[in-house]
């Protein structure tokens, strides 16, 4: 069957990993990310690194890159990545040339939908939307049983809909944005606006300073019956809804798969999310309105999805 | 060639055209639409009248529908149609069994877009979004150079994105929907907000009565100068922008097409949208910002392209 390798490079680390041709994960190396403003060479040498502990002197046949960042209609290019030193760097053409074997590459997004559409929760669906909410929001749409990736490859960029207008500032330079309301970092935000106000398991699990807490300590929180955990994933859950029914309106798919950290939360952030999603769609009564699922995969997603990428490309 | 016949099912009239197969209108008839209470066959005679009338006692090759209402995924059924007395009906086969020749059906919004596909501002394109503004919003997306109908035919409802948090109620029992904000209705509240408040050739136009505003007495003040007129297509064009951009960042298209009533006003209407979607467009520096046109087609755009719907199915 080959050996095949995906690779999700992350803003804060490189997960490499064998996935088989039934998705399986056989083994994985990490390394951390070089960061943003060091030569790209760097960020090569992490990648070469993590590829060769996976192939442990096996013949590698191809290798599936998903990359943080904006990459380029044709799957060439990384056009911008906030976390990594790639600017319109020819990623594919270079890394093909420095390890003489295939190489595909695709946003961590549509990696992450790939993998849920060929082995996960969208396994046979055509018209599917993939919401990966970690501490934005990104996402990929698939139509026809395919990643529709857009005019310049950056089609699923939900987190930045304006939801609000004059709305909470965001990093991208807009105000209102989905991901203000509805990521991992607005569930932290509204969890952190609590601390102090009302009695909460938080407290302890962040040691008392607010700027310790993370997502996964709401999650567990919430998981013990916290009621300020409970509330900020009722908040963020909604939020969720009410801008799928916005895409659901515009893209009337079968199935919302959502993924990326925040959902290992299950029901807690899905059920508020399902509840506005019925309430908010246009035309409920004569419509399907779609089941809201998690996503199969968890943080190997991306490389399970960047492998499937190349094993496809070179098929 | 054949004879096709496009009909255009409105709200509050009925338009069957004879269109060649360069989407030319050779001849039209017109009916008014009976109304949402009466005995769908009073519908049926009407559509049968215009259709006669456009044949002229010439043998009908085919002809195509478009509803203004929601059509099933299949193409057979109107599930609902506010002005329109189907519900559920199987329009395609009744209508089939009447005349005895093929009939296809889909909705106002896709076959606008469809005319526009074949004929007219997004000829040869594949990633389109097709906009009409008349009343309300409607719309239609195009993917691979086809119209992407949805999981319940319903893709493309627009008009129903949240934009304003509980903002304006709207006919759809949500609030704060986007044609709330940019549509005719839209246009008109605007204007009507500041009569008697400033001076407007609209007042005179409207004969004092604000109910007797309507679009078109708008868009004409805006063409004598009126500044009334030109605040309110600048307010209804920022709006359009802003919704554009959340559309285009998660559809990524070529190309986007303003049609419908209040599209007439050209640029006073697209330039706020333009200015307004490249501001608020996320990635606005690593990528490209789909050029915002006008549609070709006017108030034929319906029956146009849904003869060549019909041309389509049944060559």
């Amino acid at each position: 069957m080959g050996l095949f390798v995906g690779v999700d490079v992350g803003g804060t680390k490189v997960l490499a990993a064998e996935v088989d041709a039934t998705g399986a994960v056989a083994r994985t190396a990490r390394r951390s990310t070089p960061g943003r403003r060091v030569d790209v060479r760097l960020l090569e040498a992490a990648l070469t690194e993590a590829v060769e502990e996976v192939a442990a002197g096996r013949e590698v046949d191809g290798v599936g890159l998903a990359a943080a960042g904006f990459v380029d209609a044709a799957g060439e290019r990384v056009m911008f990545a906030p976390h990594l030193p790639w600017r319109g760097e020819e990623v594919r053409r270079r890394l093909t040339d420095l390890w003489g074997v295939p190489v595909a590459l695709d946003n961590d997004a549509n990696c992450t939908a790939r993998a849920e559409l060929r082995y996960g929760a969208a396994r046979d669906a055509r018209d599917v939307l993939v919401v990966t909410m970690g501490t934005g929001i990104g996402g990929a749409v698939v139509l026809g049983g395919r990643v529709h990736r857009g005019r310049n490859g950056m089609a699923g960029e939900f987190g930045h809909m304006q939801v609000v207008p004059d709305g909470r500032a965001c990093e991208c330079g807009g105000r209102g944005c989905w991901e203000q309301y509805s990521s991992g970092n607005a569930l932290v935000r509204h969890a952190r606006a609590r601390l102090g106000h009302e009695p909460t398991l938080l407290e302890e699990l962040c040691s008392g300073d607010p700027d310790l807490l993370v997502g996964p300590m709401v999650t567990a929180a919430a998981e013990d019956g916290d009621l300020v955990a409970r509330g900020a994933f009722a908040s963020v859950g909604e939020w969720l809804g009410v801008g799928l029914a916005n895409l659901v309106a515009a893209f009337d798919p079968e199935l919302v798969v959502i993924g990326g950290g925040v959902s290992a939360a299950g029901d807690r952030l899905l059920e508020p999310a399902r509840t506005a999603l019925a309430r908010s769609l246009v035309g409920g009564g004569h419509r399907t309105v779609p089941p809201v699922v998690r996503a199969r995969f968890g943080p190997e997603a991306g490389a399970v999805g960047a492998a499937d990428l190349a094993r496809d490309s070179l098929a």
